[in-house]
């Protein structure tokens, strides 16, 4: 089988490419975050589809979050078996298959909840659930972000009331996932909506705000009783980028090997989409190699990732040397592998499974 | 554990999002490639990296391929371990962990064979191997394609010396992974590095070129003794945009269902960039929709895929539908899905562990 790193090893000797998360940064960002909500009394929610990983999600449970957050059904079901009791799927769940297997997770689960923004999905879930344990539902409205959710404040109502109206399940409140930069139009749409429900007498307790690229500005959205995030936890390039965190705060990296240098300004590296993924989030390039100003990683195929060293005035990366890259987005390369491997100062910690990778649906 | 589909399930009733394979159009593309190669007296090496699933390379090798093409040393082993026996891996392999294990590999496996493109790799390779079993090592060649390679048939002599004067190697050969459309470089380049290395005294047997996107141009390099290819076997969108394949030579599509119908012109899917990944491949969007001409997938999260319904006529699918997606790129689709799903006229065949996902280097 494959020879993941043994505790104790430094980096340095390490077989790439591999992602690695530094244990202090992660311990910082997870403090930091809680600390934000806490002081602004809002209930924090990690995200573990950026880890996918229990023993980091307790990390943030034991910080103080509220509950977990996931984004499908079957990594409900994993954190779910490693004892979670606190689950929010933020996923219109419908099918006999899926919802066959939701009703056994909310049996097992002390508070599971989930989203609904149609009818359809609404209906389904009615039509799954009765009994003496209801589905706790909230609903997931689009206040800017253009995925999905109702449209409007007054839709969210009609839906609430569908929802109150269903012996099976229970009306716990409104939910969104934002564009960035939306705090105004949040706050606009869900006190509108609040307003909305009790003028019609439906209580609705949870507001559940997300996203980490606003992290810091959640206090901004003051109907809001709860924050989501996930990519905080570890931070990537675009969380540099969006100004969120610092280079300091960077708490993974995927160390890459380069592997040939054809021309003088070309490297390859052992890094490919199948380990830094081609999710751009706008960038022209697919990462930054840390302590190479210049170098750009110009073009991925699925095992090398091809530099261009032409803008590099440091000393140019040989043949057999690791670099580190940041990559664009960590919550998709978490999910192409089946450990992650933690270290402190270059020595590895810990090598855990990702538990949730391969969950399908 | 996650709910696979079993054999004679129907695919309209399982669960999404997931890739499945039409066993007929599979069988296809693998004799029509074989034919194609035998028939212009090329040798056929498949790459596995499409499919990882030895039962699928088996298929190739019946049908005629002389061997298996890897793009990692852990991918090959685990192609060994299912018993293949003729397998080069197309990648330049250093450092000391890799070594060891490449020597291992080599004592276990019938002919194996990696490429080399500089100094620094060929030394790396010529200390770890002395013995009764040298290692077969091919020299990769930059004909166009920008990644990896020598850059002139010079520098291909030179390297080539020094694998010669290796007692622990044998040279093999030129190898090359070209740009599309790049037939003429490539015999150029082949054909002055065959005539540089027998002016020097040093045989060339093989001469391997490579990539599905010009698989029906193979026999336009005439120095070639042997093709690689991955993509034909499944094939996918951009094997249709280049005029490689038909519609109906589409053996891979990701069945994903509508979770959110949240305006008249859009919709939302299942399948996000851990469904479909982020390969672009020069596309605009992110798949192609069967059956919805004007269906435009605008943009991936993780686990949604927002749909542009505006420029449809056909009905447009509601919320609970499934419909069926041609990925951009099948090769890093197959990479995040633990098992694949096989079906013969809609209904389930097999389901094949997709045995080499997750070997990390």
């Amino acid at each position: 089988m494959f020879p993941w790193p043994e505790v104790g090893e430094s980096l340095s000797r390490i077989a790439t490419p591999m992602p690695v998360i530094d244990e202090d940064r992660l311990a910082a960002n997870i403090a930091r975050a809680q600390a934000y909500m806490t002081a602004h009394d809002l209930a924090f929610r990690p995200h573990v589809k950026t880890h996918k990983i229990p023993a980091v999600a307790e990390a943030q449970l034991a910080a103080g979050a509220v509950g977990i957050n996931c984004q499908k059904l079957t990594e409900a079901e994993v954190f779910s078996d490693a004892g979670f009791q606190d689950i929010l799927i933020t996923y219109n769940i419908l099918g006999p298959a899926r919802l066959v297997r939701l009703k056994a997770l909310n049996d097992r689960v002390a508070s599971l909840r989930v989203v609904a923004d149609s009818a359809v999905t609404v209906a389904g879930l009615a039509a799954a659930f009765a009994g003496p344990k209801p589905l706790r539902v909230l609903i997931e409205c689009d206040t800017g972000g253009g995925r999905v959710g109702v449209q409007s404040p007054e839709a969210a109502l009609a839906l609430a009331e569908r929802i109150a109206a269903a012996p099976g399940l229970r009306f716990d409140g409104l939910l969104t996932y934002p564009a960035v930069g939306g705090a105004e139009r949040v706050e606009a749409f869900l006190s509108a909506a609040m307003a909305l429900l009790a003028a019609n007498g439906i209580d609705c307790p949870i507001r559940s705000n997300g996203g980490s690229p606003d992290i810091w500005k959640a206090h901004l959205v003051p109907s809001a009783t709860e924050h989501r995030a996930g990519t905080y936890v570890y931070n990537d390039r675009s969380m540099v980028r969006a100004g969120e965190c610092t280079h300091g705060d960077l708490a993974m990296h995927v160390l890459a090997t380069v592997v040939s240098r054809p021309t003088p300004v070309r490297a390859v590296l052992d890094a490919g989409s199948k380990a830094l993924t081609s999710d751009l989030l706008g960038f022209p390039d697919h990462g930054e190699i840390e302590g190479l100003p210049g170098a750009r990683i110009v073009s991925l195929s699925e095992e090398h990732g091809v530099v261009d060293l032409s803008a590099c005035t440091a000393p140019l990366p040989e043949v057999g040397e690791m670099v580190r890259v940041i990559p664009n987005h960590t919550c998709v390369v978490s999910n192409l592998f089946d450990r992650m491997v933690f270290h402190r100062g270059g020595v590895v910690t810990r090598v855990e499974p990702v538990a949730a990778r391969g969950t399908v649906w």
